[in-house]
């Protein structure tokens, strides 16, 4: 990781720290002499693909930069309940105080990084890719989306400065898909593509004359959608296509059979279950 | 609200606009005409119980305070699918810009809203009080425990600085149940109760006669619970008795029926699902 | 604008009104009576494009939101020397607190646009754009990057985020032309497009075969220019073609003849002299 | 330079490098691999005083902070095309997103301390000072002063708050230079001076006769110059005197000859064309 | 210290050195050349407490992180007039930078902890502590208490956030002691006592029914004082009382000698004199 | 007060609200009715002259900017005890969350304005003034000042900034008063005069004869300053004389009446006594 990404996750951290800190761990003073010492360890206390821990270890080298962080276990790998993912060592007091705060970003990632490992394990042998959605926990898009990653999936745009994708409510302001897809081409930076949201076969018809790059059917039934991807694909190869909306792991491997090139989850980042992790001291003196 | 929260909570709702819109928002200043206004809803696409309304609000007065924002239903309603919960209306492109942050809040609050009211009615009938814990989002404390008791429950402490709960990790680190009471109650300042987490009924009574205000019966089974709470019910009726792990829908009412006085469920702000909620722009010139 | 918009833009006109004012206007405290209000009017020393107005009328209103503005003159506007560009009234000492900065921001911002303007004017007619760099004032970007839109010119990515730009150090790491292209494709999102810095003939081919989307032609001369666009239109009329390097006002012309699309220039932000413009108060009691 | 300036100009630094990163620079994370280390130079592409470098080194370390960063020039030095200024080896993703900052610093810098000595040089062998005003870049004072310091010149005062200096606005406002003089003096501290402009020989005289101490002519041509110099010399050989207003590299000797203390340019900062110069990867693994 | 800590004190003490340092020492970068390295003392020249040491460290490192720092004495010692308190040597600029946001610190936060120090040694032999209010220097209060702590007394709540207090205008707004005492046990979390503010006997009894954990006994004399204790001892003897208002050296023991728990003074932080301390350079070149 | 004072100072203002504040006042939300609104009075509980009302009000006002505050005293005013300084109504919540922060700013420039006004008025009929120094509360330098100026004392510089003050530890890093004050003079710009602190008659002569702008008598008697004060009268009747040390109301006016032109007392910012002051809430519903 450069610096500059330090200042960017670091200060995040640290507001987060923070957050639980406030004036003081008044436990923890109280009980805890200043210089008491232990060693720790992180353990799984369920099965997960872990995610997060390099931004575990900041936190706990932000709380105190001699404390000892070593990694048992990598981001992506597969954790059996039980497995020790990283062993601690430093000051017993400060350990204590970067302990929620690690655990809390581990517990949601690794929850991420699960969720989407089963998506994608779902659609194998498909060449379509899972991607996330904006739809993540505000304030923490780096690091969802970097959960995802991590989980196997593919990132679409980071926000909305980033990628042009003319959506429902574009349309409806503006009264038709191919004069939204035109006005896009002619006034965005020549290094962007133009993704176009579509809801039924006249709109993906649309889409296509009016040089779309790429088209996102939304919310189509199967059958709608495999009438999609062959009317785009006789007419131009070059176009992409994206499913979204309403994807369970019932029906996400019938949408990747359609031939769809991706397939976009916002639950992956909005309703993902928490991975059950913890810290056990383990010794101290 | 002072405007004292406003200076937290806008705070926040910013960097939270800017992490979406960073540089600007390339399809919406493409695409919509500078002047152009609608009017749009928030309207729901499942049921559940509505939390985050007024940050919602907040985020589209932020992105542009010209913006009307009428809200439909409360904080605390149960809402069912297709129910409008907001009528919104200004200048297009900055309602745009502002809709996925606000939805994000929208879907995250009422998720955990909705999740607590399930374990609210699970034990209703019971004076037991389901509360959160330290377990939220990274960042999103202020506004996951806000969540917690639109739906019913009961807030545990903020954070490390304005409790004093006495965990395994501590006892580890100090030796003993009953010197980790007393030492606290010694040092901490005279406006703190002292929580210690205890595991087997050897704890528990350590706990008891070394002056603890409230005891966490934390893992324990049923069993092991109804013996706990009748030991120290039988010694000192003040104490606090809290249940704490693997809390689920199965065994939340057999819990609360051996008699604690509090439930705490991470669950509730780690593994929401989130809600379904959208908005749509039903008109705009 | 939308209030986001003026958090972004409002942080940084408030620190460089911090930056001249820092612990208080010493003179201006000194001389002029608390309640001693003035007219005054900001009026053009010289010829030149204006640009910048909207951001020099927020610095008075930050300095004092009792200030009134008004804008006799629009960003755009071709403006002759002893024009007057906006009246102003309001607070004598805040006028002439905020006055500096307001003038610093005109100046600079008029200097692009008129400059910008320029080059625009020399290649009128043909269908090539000019575009800017990166090559901005620190910290100024979104100023300067309006300034160019301003005076006609159209702007280029905003920053390593927001598009894909292979260039002679990326191959000079990588080994090939080809290759990266190739490999920026399989890794970034699906809505960017691929350009990429060619700097001879065999590079050109290269580029056009794997597949670039958008390729600039790095300090070429006219001939190798044309030789460039002969090549890469015979094979694909749907790739872009920029040009970059050494533009001046006598070669701007010609190599817009080649029928390239886009001419890149540096200097529109980081050589533009200042627009000569002053603020005088014309009375006050 | 003290940590205390490091947190100052860190901080500019960090927003800057901030500015152009974003969310992450996607080419350069699609294309080199996360380990590839390489060997760079900055390179001057024209002639012009160096400045700025120190600035630019800092740049590359708060990036990375393993970037080994070796000044082949100083700060100062006159520097000839194709001169290498710098020899940078470090992890090459490190590297490129640090480039384009850096050098915008670099080209600023080096081109306002070049056009300061221009002016310096056309004024050699008097014993006038060139001075800057406070027509820098918005933001960016600290630099500019730097640089003008660096090519030879003379700083003025910082902002409003370290010096007094009474304009035509507040004489305007006041009505009389004898007036604002004396109110002045009795007004701000007693370890300030009092600077007044003055546009013609009565005015002259006034600020003499009212115990000014410095006494800029703004805007005179030269023979009143000379007479006013003349006037206040034969009054109190302690006052200084500052020429101010249209100077040129035909009009600044001529100025400097009439006997005057200082001369001030606002082109210094506003005007000065960016100096050329580049990063190239040499070699690389 | 956790770095942690660090992050929040460091903060602060980057923002007092600005204050003072603004655009940077004139003084000192005129005359004390570059390189020019000393040794200095920080030395007593009167009687006190020391306190804030280990902060006056902090702001030399963070003013130059070569500054050598020893402490010869310790926070809470007693310091004689004329006693070296630390040893430091580095580079003259940047130790005549940092010196007197040091002293400001050291002056302050001795002074509080020698007042304190009276107050206790006034009560010596009693079991009364001696604690602070939150009537602190605006933006110092980690400092101030920390410097009471250091003198020997103890701290009360830090703000509003960590305890509950039921004050005179509580009870004004709500109509009622026992009322007031009683819905806060209901509302706030299981953590927190109650303690209310009294003013008279039958408030007293009114506290005590209604289940006060704390009896604040505000603004009385000895004599009802006394009645005040005796009540509650006779009913309830593990409520705390506190006395508060008016305590002056002269009437101090007495107040401890009535039996109450803690007698809490708003001077040590808001009329504390500073302690005198200064920098004597000793020896440089 | 411009908007860009509020921008410092608010910013200020809202950190100190938040240090009270902190994650919410856990006793006003649990007992004040949400809607409930009282009238209230800001009342003095001793005498002194008031300072910091305008200050008072912004932090109700940053925390409810409903409330109404009507200013029954202005600053600078003499106040008897029990005078009723502020009227203050509306939402009961907010007065009691902000009460706290106010007093604090309020009692503590009360108390400097207090201080300042008794050596003021020990020097009556004298022209000599009163001045204050950098021994300030950390953080509070722009409160502070404004204190002394309301208790009619004058300024001295307000940082490193924007002054030039030769200090002995300066000298004895430099080697000589004379020295020193010619290199500050070639210097440092044009618009600084020169202070030098001396402390003894050979240093007076030295510093007269290099040029001084301002003599500073450092802890001398009344007869050394006496003799200081003839030798510079005698040499040169511009140059400011100033005396720092020691100083008491028992010499106060002695050392007035030696002539100097101002006396600096560093205990009018850092030993203070704090104004009495409170806030009563009249009447509610």
């Amino acid at each position: 990781m450069a610096k500059i990404d330090y200042a960017i996750v670091d200060n995040i951290l640290l507001n987060v720290l923070l957050e639980d800190i406030g004036s003081g761990d008044v436990t923890t003073s109280a009980l805890i002499p200043e210089k008491h010492v232990s060693n720790a360890v992180i353990i799984a206390k369920g099965d997960f693909i872990l995610a997060g821990l390099p931004f575990a270890e900041r936190i706990f080298k932000l709380t105190d930069r001699n404390i000892k962080f070593r990694a048992v276990k990598k981001d992506g790998s597969r954790i059996k309940a039980k497995t020790i993912i990283a062993k601690i060592s430093g000051n017993t007091g400060n350990l204590l105080m970067a302990e929620r705060t690690a655990l809390n970003f581990l517990q949601r990632l690794s929850g991420i990084a699960t969720l989407t490992d089963k998506y994608v394990q779902s659609v194998k042998g498909l060449k379509v890719k899972i991607t996330d959605t904006r739809k993540t926990a505000p304030g923490l898009r780096f690091f969802d989306k970097y959960a995802v990653r991590t989980g196997g999936g593919s990132n679409h745009r980071y926000g909305l400065f980033d990628g042009v994708l003319i959506k429902d409510n574009h349309i409806a302001a503006l009264g038709g898909v191919g004069k939204a897809v035109k006005l896009a081409r002619a006034k965005v930076h020549h290094l962007f593509n133009i993704e176009v949201e579509v809801k039924n076969i006249p709109e993906v018809k649309e889409a296509l004359s009016s040089g779309a790059n790429v088209i996102m059917l939304d919310n189509m039934n199967i059958d709608m959608m495999k009438r999609a991807v062959s009317i785009i694909r006789q007419k131009n190869s070059d176009v992409l296509i994206e499913a979204s909306g309403n994807v369970t792991f019932e029906n996400v491997r019938s949408i990747g059979e359609t031939g769809v090139d991706l397939i976009s989850i916002g639950a992956l980042t909005h309703s993902a279950p928490a991975a059950d992790v913890s810290m056990k001291i383990s010794s101290g003196k």
